[in-house]
């Protein structure tokens, strides 16, 4: 039995850790995207609110992990390869750059929904309730409500960026 | 008005080019994954229907392609880098490949998803009803359909697989 308790504690530990490193992720990649954002200013302020929001999400996280005894410092290392990547994608010189980055981000935030609903599953089987709610009922609305703000403004983004794309002397990828 | 209308053609060619290299890297991301689920006979299923839907869709775009006399052969070169980058970490040997996994095919979806709302946009301001119903009618309710699946089964995966991890001799990670 204390086997088990230990195993499950490391699973969480372990998940804790990566989402410490995806949210460490997503803060570079928002911050790249925002301050690129010259022609599209409502999204550039939707970006910067949950850059704000994912700096909270880490604190939280870190608390997490201090109050189990785990590092956070640790979660440096764990970086996955899939979020640095979608980062480096988010950089790119592409023409359609911010159309790109919309599909990135909303990629991305799909990650993140993913991770914290397996995170809550891993926190009730170690029978830490605390992280289980932190997860559930702070940062998971959060990365959901994001996702949801980018799936309905990307149409009238994508229509923005088609019509600059037809006139002169108007910059439309970023 | 002529370099108007050529200038959105363009902007259609190329990102229906860029779909057709996303379902290619989707192709191969979800083989690879599917070959290893040994213990989710469930995912692994879906997963083998969502390759065959993916070579339809493929098709499709070649089918598009051809009719704006644009060459589906030159789509092998514009993979973006985002793409690659997530087949990859779906195929690294974490401990907990099968959630990791799922994440990533969750996160490819809205990928997918929101490339194929783009090219629906485009499609429309070049007059290309015939792609647009193509991406809107045909690709686009598979898309939403796999990401849905993978949402609604991500809890009964992820718990099975917390399970599988306490139990001696059970591999659980795939």
């Amino acid at each position: 039995m204390d086997m088990m308790e230990k195993t499950r504690s490391e699973r969480l530990l372990q998940w804790l850790r990566d989402a410490h490193a995806m949210e460490a992720e997503a803060t570079t990649m928002l911050t790249a995207q925002a301050s690129r954002l010259d022609n599209y200013p409502q999204l550039r302020q939707r970006i910067e609110e949950h850059i704000r929001e994912t700096k909270q999400q880490s604190q939280l996280l870190e608390s997490c992990l201090e109050r189990l005894g785990g590092s956070p410092s640790t979660a440096k290392n764990v970086i996955a390869s899939g979020m640095a990547a979608m980062h480096a994608a988010g950089n790119s010189a592409m023409s359609d750059e911010v159309v790109k980055g919309m599909g990135i981000s909303y990629a991305f935030e799909h990650v993140e929904i993913s991770a914290y609903r397996s995170l809550i599953l891993a926190a009730e089987a170690a029978g830490d309730t605390e992280t289980a709610r932190i997860c559930r009922d702070e940062i998971l609305p959060q990365e959901v409500a994001m996702a949801q703000w980018l799936y309905e403004h990307q149409d009238s983004v994508v229509q923005n960026f088609l019509q600059r794309e037809q006139e002169p002397d108007v910059q439309a990828k970023r």
